[in-house]
């Protein structure tokens, strides 16, 4: 399998990690591309070549990974007919989106792969900076289960978890849901360190005492000790989560349902996109508690 | 320590496990009353006596344990003035509250027992069902840390972790931001489900792929199987959960806070007690989601 030849486009705080693992791991046949190409720079000294171009790329590669930013650029990524990876993949050829994008977007790209006698897999990921980091990422995969089966040993590089959870789309529904998940999680911890704060408690004691009990979660170990240091950069940016949000609002919509934690939680997002704090991560999140208070806790 | 006279006043489903665990785990001299008597059956079993009023229980303790329903069934049981256990119990004695009550009523509680020469501690917990059953509960202790020394051992017996938090209410101040970040949890958890459901996905798969990564919680491990297996049965009854919420809701307004995750929390579970779902458990919130969206899932 390490004979495979592998591309990859789109090597921002995610991409960059998860390359590395397949880079390190035994898949050494590997051309990147990114937009900004200074942030190649990492895999470059691992021994990945630079390209040009998401098609030079694909002209090179078994297999290319897709890693971007919104879905304007996978579809300009993917799709485009002069630079786009599917007109520089050769036959048989696989494209793997893990960027977080539509639904429908996925399908689109399916088909056009079939058309083109190539194949595609929407395999968005879970697990944040650190899943990436340490290589434990939950990958949600739409598509061919046979196709899935011959990019395992890819995937398994970078991920904990693999989930094959039906026909193309499937693997961006799934990661819908999972934001619908984390919105709220995001909602509840924020306020209850904001509570916390108001009665007086000290909040390091706090968060170390409901994070084993039935408040537990990702969210609440990852990223609250990080809310109550003031470190508010970004593992994951809010701009990205709001473009999820955004995804899952517009997909409920479509399916006719009404979910008014998510729409909470999305004009939460938004307030911090209001204020100017699209670039930090989505722990930022505290920001917008703080400010419907007019009172800081960090 | 172990010659330490143990009193338990509330018997429902969590205080029936925890007192297990202190019978046991040595604490054999026990006596126990519980407001509908056939639920004490269990522990007079395992050798406890069963006694007729709070007082009772107190004058034959050194230490008593309360775990009850109400902020009004706790000042009924301690504070009144005829059969209540600040009446009974000998000086020098120990009330430990672990119903999740009031802060204002734990500092009542506590200046009462100190006027009589008697100790309190508030002492509410985390954990759910699960974790009093297999004896891993997070206790959260507001009172002096001495007198929390006094029974630890004795809290032990059931519990994962032992924080204290600060003086008198402390206990209660934590547990209340413990639910507020439960209850959004719940939102989040419910949401996705429903979501992922009207996209298609089958359940069992999605639940267990989003366990693993950034929407992992206690409250997607420990109640989401049971939502999809149609299981609403009460490991904590909705009515016991809106009490909490209720009180969060009471103390942030005292507080001047706006947390609108808790506000939204608390009128969806409300329109559970609404609809006759009180008796059910905390998982049921799937229902509310449900009848907004005229779509079971369960």
């Amino acid at each position: 399998m390490a004979s495979l030849r592998i591309g990859w486009i789109g090597t921002g705080v995610m991409g960059v990690s998860m390359a590395r693992h397949c880079l390190t791991k035994g898949f050494t046949d590997f051309s990147a591309y990114n937009r900004t190409s200074s942030k190649l720079q990492p895999l470059l000294e691992l021994g990945a070549k630079q390209m040009d171009s998401p098609r030079a790329v694909a002209e090179n590669s078994d297999v290319v990974f897709t890693m971007v930013g919104f879905p304007s650029d996978v579809r300009d990524v993917i799709l485009h007919s002069e630079k786009g990876v599917l007109t520089g993949l050769p036959k048989g050829g696989i494209i793997v989106d893990m960027t977080t994008s539509e639904p429908s977007l996925a399908l689109e790209i399916s088909e056009a792969a079939k058309s083109a006698g190539k194949f595609a897999l929407d395999a968005p990921v879970s697990g944040g900076d650190v899943g990436a980091r340490n290589g434990t990422l939950s990958v949600f995969v739409g598509g061919e289960e046979d196709v899935l089966e011959r990019v395992k040993p890819i995937l398994e590089t970078f991920s904990g978890t693999i989930a094959h959870m039906g026909p193309a789309g499937c693997g961006q529904h799934t990661k819908a849901g999972n934001q619908v998940t984390i919105c709220s999680n995001m909602i509840g911890m924020c306020e209850g360190l904001m509570y916390a704060h108001a009665a007086g408690l000290d909040l390091e004691n706090y968060l170390q005492a409901i994070s084993k009990g039935a408040a537990a979660s990702f969210s609440l170990t990852a990223l609250g000790p990080r809310i109550i240091k003031g470190d508010l950069n970004p593992g994951f940016y809010v701009e990205h989560f709001v473009k999820d949000l955004g995804i899952a609002v517009q997909e409920a919509q479509r399916l006719k349902l009404g979910l008014p934690g998510l729409g909470l939680a999305h004009q939460l997002y938004l307030s911090l996109l209001a204020c100017g704090d699209g670039r930090l991560g989505t722990q930022s999140l505290i920001r917008a508690i703080e400010r419907l208070n007019s009172r800081k806790i960090c």
